[in-house]
């Protein structure tokens, strides 16, 4: 009797993340991956974006939560297409819940689709799901040590926002060990400090979104 | 050929879990797994502890994370016994990881027992270490609406600490929706507002403690 041996579990996601990729590609749709700590600031930077950008390009959202439609009800309100996915128990979103939800858009419509993952400084990395880019958002409150901890996520990120930046002066943040631990992770993704509340620094992002945007439509 | 069917892969962690209760009841050992997201202020809760109660009992900590061992230094600097387990990738601790650290301390002279467990709000919620209380640390600056979202990990918990709480006001933040949510979720756990800055609404966390440590000696 051969026995067969399963080599890596992880493939089956990474088939299908290729799938969606190729869709995404095919629609010329620049897919961001938004990932970080439960409160970090992941819906709120989406509001933002869709704020300074909704003239110059469609957004569309795709919500990830164990529970709760808050945030769809939030982008849903702005007049965006939104698909919230539950996940139940689960940590993290995968290809085949992102290949679910895509037969909801559109796609032709669609420039830019922001991909907001479970709050999770952990588990979301390990999971491509087609997406262009990975953005990874700290913020203020939690500590600028955050990416000694949780390195895992920090190593395979394009950009990382560190937001909440207004409160950087009463929280005693230490900018700079921040900057220079993840420059040593992922030496070629800029950090981007911004406040979602006072607007502060926002135009950094949206400046290297349009970037991102000329890209996929070159 | 029969074919063993493995019906709960969860009963191994469990049975290891039981093994170190087991080793923390002989002990009289009150033993409190911490659980938070990252940055919500997991290590200042347990420095603020170690302030108010080090001279009433015999504390020490186990300290997990992905990597690093800054917690573990700050809390080895006030002179208490710290474990640091480094889980590389893994999202949680488990049981296992919690026997291989205890042969590191003289059980007989410890009362309190702190397992800080990776900052993240889903995953550790499905592991049993073999501890008696199950604390969820809640920060201000995440927002009110993480109960909603995260409802897994609060379902079990024996208190809920809303941490940071000398910026509620800075950051608009809905006690009563939290506490309703957390009253809903968990009703039989009280909501303990604190804040490890200013030592605001420690004493209620101390007197929680105090009675908990009179049960187990009991």
């Amino acid at each position: 009797m051969k026995v067969k041996v399963l080599t890596n579990i992880m493939n089956a996601n990474d088939q299908l993340a290729e799938r969606n990729r190729e869709l995404f590609d095919k629609n010329n749709i620049l897919v961001i991956n938004i990932m970080a700590s439960p409160g970090a600031g992941k819906t709120s930077t989406i509001m933002q974006t869709i704020a300074n950008l909704r003239d110059e390009c469609n957004i569309a959202v795709i919500e990830g939560d164990l529970a709760s439609t808050i945030d769809a009800d939030k982008i849903g309100k702005e007049g965006i297409d939104v698909v919230q996915i539950n996940t139940g128990g689960a940590c993290h979103l995968d290809a085949n819940m992102i290949e679910n939800a895509l037969s909801d858009f559109d796609l032709s419509k669609i420039d830019l689709l922001f991909i907001e993952n479970v709050g999770n400084l952990v588990c979301p990395a390990g999971f491509k799901l087609g997406e262009d880019k990975r953005v990874i958002i700290s913020s203020v409150p939690e500590g600028h040590d955050k990416p000694h901890k949780y390195p895992s996520i920090f190593v395979d990120a394009d950009a990382v926002i560190l937001n909440k930046y207004d409160m950087a002066e009463v929280f005693e943040y230490d900018t700079k060990d921040f900057e220079s631990t993840v420059n040593g992770l992922c030496p070629s993704a800029p950090v981007i400090k911004i406040s979602c509340k006072t607007g502060e620094g926002v135009s950094g992002w949206i400046d290297w979104l349009r970037t991102e945007l000329a890209k996929k439509k070159a």
